[in-house]
């Protein structure tokens, strides 16, 4: 059995993985949130999850640099300085980051990187995603990390080749870019899908996440996986093995 | 037998109503282009179609009032000062104006104005469409006119709810808007899903045209069923029995 | 506020029902089970819910009638002799029965009617449904369901234009007939789509249960609204306002 | 230029194939149906493209044997002994034989194969395909090509997992089964759709065919490929760079 400790437990995610933990038969080490110790968390766990906040982080890497503790971090809106900080702390532990703990969306990145790199520049690449109503931003992060699976594939990059939420007079497409669109209703939990039009023919790369559990339940799988690994800094396609 | 003359048929619809009215056994009374005489076609046919341009309205109305002959006028790019005129010969004679001569998106217009009336401002509205490549604008006249039967629905006006290509940071969705995204690439002739997104539930209501042929099956039938329509102005709704 | 009782309340709609009496502030007037007495609950509810089994319908719709209070039949397997005796109850009070409480699918059932009628023998009808691995009946009721509504709109029943599952050299596909479709997967809660194929353009009417919650949400909604309705019988069109 | 001929010109691949060749300014080398001579063609032709039927199969290898000719095969309806010819003609010659001669289902293919190799055993696979009325077959040719793939990349066989058209009390769904489904109607051209359904997500890879002259297009893509390629037996892979 593995122990697992949770970086921001009174969290929607946090709770979600201590049920998931419970579910899947192992154990946990604890959690901790704002105001709580990580050091000592960091000690006791076999690996550690963060789904706290971008200002807890270096705290949290250094607590787990400290006790050697690989560490899973599903924290969203991290900057470049957060970035720095994971790429040196993974020159001594394992670290995992990700914005979306789903298998099937880091299983969908692999395909769409492929299949934009097999289809070359006749075919044309969309995006769409649609999230509740009441998410902040558009397009999604993950149909954004998508993006830049295509973009790879194309061998260019997002910042070079995506377009966002079309309106008015737009003029014919311009070859060689992305284009994103969202949709924002009722509860819906998150579908992506990636659209390669060619002539006379489509391909649809799609997902659709139908239950917020299957979040907990990747970052748990992504745990277990961790706390074996040498160090280095790793992405959810480790835990695929792709 | 009836006989239906073309205002427009040079263009890619013309000679796509021309081989139309072959294929269903009707006469073609003839067509007319840009320079061409319309008063002589509207005095021999007994139903006029006009995929001409804005520009040639006046005449071609002017034409079909003056020998009595219905008209369909599928022309896109109308502005009030047109449909003034539109409205002017209705008075007179049967005028059917469309935007899109789909008998499946004069439907579905009616379907989304019932559901928009019934499910009432808790569910989320969000219509999504796919073109090709070369369309210049975002979103296609087809979306704006479902969102319109939506609002309609909804007891509002699209002027009053549209929400047309999200991007960035956008906050939580506004109840009781209708949000708009647009999809281009490849040859896709034209795809529209109007999306209602409630509680834990969701109504996907579509359109798929899988062959531009359709438009000109749709302009002939309007044709026909406009040649012995009283004087009035109408829409597809007609030609369906709505 | 409403006083509700539960007829299966142990069971996992029983369950969740109880769970939204309390989410939305009506009164939970308690539940009976297999062994439990259903007059005295009938006695103390405003109205009635039962999802507990075919065996069980006799006594408890004794009960309601006993002491006239309305109730709604979520009770699936229900065959000719339990319908009968729902009409016999109706005939003094208020009973709704239904095979699917979402609000979503008795809308789209009324779509699927109506789009059946206007759009006529020329388009193709095919349903097309998805749930959980599971699930033991292929096609579902649901999309029986809609399959009857489908075939009311064309004139015709069920039972003479309905099949199931094309396997083999099945030939051209006849005029008149209604196909379903079946997938089964994963935790899929249950997705239906009604496909009508014309010349050269689809319509496609759909709805994705995405959160088993709704079928809950539904049947107390039902439920308020049958508190104080007269005798008869009901569906869930009468909930909509259809 | 290459200089291409077709075995069974005068059916409607071998049209829709001739034009494609002139569209994109290659030679058509002449064309033999039914009582021709494919010897004296295959000896003037670059490559050959046969769309013909099974039963002229052997003479067409032999002429394009006697030539040294390479060939693609789309014909369809080939038996293990159709199959055994092919094989022995490809050890002197390059032989492409495709039941589909889209790039985007060569693609999807490989997509497939690649995605039940990495989510494995607990993600259940299904195939979904819709197309036109007058199909008499079903799942279609290319619905099993992809369960194919599907089965190879799971490590089984199609024969041992495929279940075709679910109808009535079937059951739970058994793990490591492959399902189809099949919806005819109208005009569709094809569609298919591979649904991996987990835990609370799912994975849909899809493609459609909007317009049949893709089909000419990925003929004659084989053919020019196929031009100057060594002996051997290839499939539409080998074409896509895959």
């Amino acid at each position: 059995m593995t122990s697992i400790g949770i970086f921001g437990w009174q969290g929607r995610m946090g709770r979600a993985i201590a049920q998931e933990i419970e579910r899947v038969g192992e154990t946990l080490a604890g959690g901790v949130d704002q105001g709580g110790d990580p050091v000592e968390l960091a000690g006791r766990a076999d690996v550690l999850v963060d789904f706290s906040s971008p200002s807890a982080l270096a705290a949290n890497l250094a607590a787990a640099r400290g006790a050697g503790t690989p560490i899973v971090i599903g924290t969203t809106g991290l900057n470049d300085r957060h970035h720095a900080m994971i790429d040196e702390a993974a020159a001594e532990i394992a670290v995992l980051q990700t914005g979306n703990t789903s298998l099937g969306i880091a299983l969908l990145s692999r395909l769409v990187r492929d299949a934009a790199r097999r289809l070359g520049p006749d075919w044309d690449i969309e995006i769409v995603e649609s999230h509740h109503r009441l998410k902040v931003d558009a397009p999604s992060g993950t149909a954004l990390m998508l993006g830049d699976a295509a973009a790879e594939g194309m061998g260019t990059t997002l910042s070079d080749s995506g377009v966002i939420g079309r309106a008015g007079l737009v003029g014919a497409r311009a070859g060689g870019t992305i284009g994103f669109a969202s949709l924002r209703g009722g509860t819906i939990v998150g579908d992506h899908q990636v659209v390669f039009a060619g002539e006379g023919e489509r391909i649809e790369l799609g997902h659709r996440a139908d239950d917020r559990a299957l979040f907990a339940r990747g970052a748990v799988r992504a745990g277990l996986w961790l706390a074996s690994a040498p160090a280095g800094r790793y992405t959810m396609d480790a835990v695929l093995g792709v």
